[in-house]
């Protein structure tokens, strides 16, 4: 009888569409499976609560980790290139926003889990649909992977399963995936309702993608859409 | 007449002996230079307070950067490898250790060095005295500057000037650069002690350097040394 190797892997988990997308991805890829969140001050703390939820209900440890530094970065930060770049983009944005942001949820999510052995890191990031920030691109995880692999002396793996998909294709993903009805408990509104506002750029991103994949979205909306 | 070009650098500056060394030679190196310190739960805050001290005397302007996170992470880690590999190291080192601490250390400098358009970035790590830290050897910083870089699409610049020299060498760096009396200000011991104790496993790695050096440190020490 074969043994199955056991494969353990960190999903760094906002509670969102994307990262649910990549949790289901890692669910199907690796035999055990940790999420980690930040609570960075973001604006709304309902992302949190959906997260910590869908962990609960699928019965996955769950680290939340709480990050206070961005905001003694982000005022200065948006003075200088963010702001002219990126303004459609940071507009929606948190004002804890900093440049590189993701490198540093990936540090603290490597040390995380080098602490619990778990060579494995797992994140959404997508060079398709965020090409305006550089940390979500495939050579910059890249580099990232051999920096932090290098830094702890243990081999780190980041996966990007969405790197090169459009939102439809995530959805499309899901579905093969087999957990389509997951994407109905996760949150992707920036006015943070629940049922979502439909409205908002965010939602409007969300259900451009469903349109586009075929697909009604499992969600509750505040009205019919 | 020529014009002298601006060159700015940022100093992760920590108010010690090897970080004292740093700035002097970045002083020498660049135009325009700030500090950074991280307050993230060190033993002894004495440490911040040199730092704070030194960057008034000379003019310059220093951000204090508090990282809570750390305590969140240290204890899983100290369950993982470090404690076997490193057990005579991180007898010294508070709790809040964590695997790669100099990446995140890094990388938060990068992020507020970006916001003030400051591409080069300088940091006391050796790999000399600390080759069991693997976030302080050449390759990691190598691959480290690479990922900010990309990741932030801003030509950043690590450097380590004391990469490859020990204690005695630092000590005789220092003074070629005419900043030796900065020594005497600066703070060493893990028992948080001014004048210093001169017995801890800090005071005497750097006592060790200076005698090597075939110099005085102007440090004041609670006995005679």
């Amino acid at each position: 009888m074969a043994i199955k190797k056991v494969s353990k892997a960190l999903v760094l988990y906002s509670g969102g569409q994307d990262s649910s997308t990549c949790l289901a991805w890692a669910l199907k890829k690796f035999t055990e499976i940790e999420l980690i969140s930040f609570d960075y001050g973001q604006k709304h703390k309902i992302e949190l609560k959906c997260a910590k939820k869908i962990a609960k209900e699928l019965n996955l440890k769950h680290k939340i980790l709480h990050i206070d530094t961005f905001k003694e970065l982000s005022a200065n930060a948006l003075t200088h290139k963010i702001e002219i770049k990126e303004q459609s983009k940071t507009a929606g944005l948190p004002n804890t926003f900093v440049p590189g942001r993701n490198l540093i949820f990936l540090s603290y999510a490597a040390a995380y889990a080098y602490g619990k052995n778990i060579p494995n890191l797992v994140t959404g990031v997508c060079q398709t649909d965020y090409s305006g920030y550089p940390d979500c691109r495939e050579k910059t995880i890249k580099a990232l992977e051999k920096s932090l692999s290098l830094g702890m002396d243990f081999p780190f793996k980041i996966h990007t399963p969405l790197m090169r998909l459009n939102k439809a294709e995530t959805v499309k993903l899901i579905k093969k995936l087999g957990f389509f009805s997951l994407l109905g408990k996760t949150h992707t509104c920036y006015n943070g309702l629940r049922p979502a506002c439909g409205k908002c750029p965010a939602c409007k991103l969300r259900l451009k993608g469903f349109k586009e994949a075929g697909e009604k979205d499992p969600l509750e909306y505040e009205t019919s859409i």
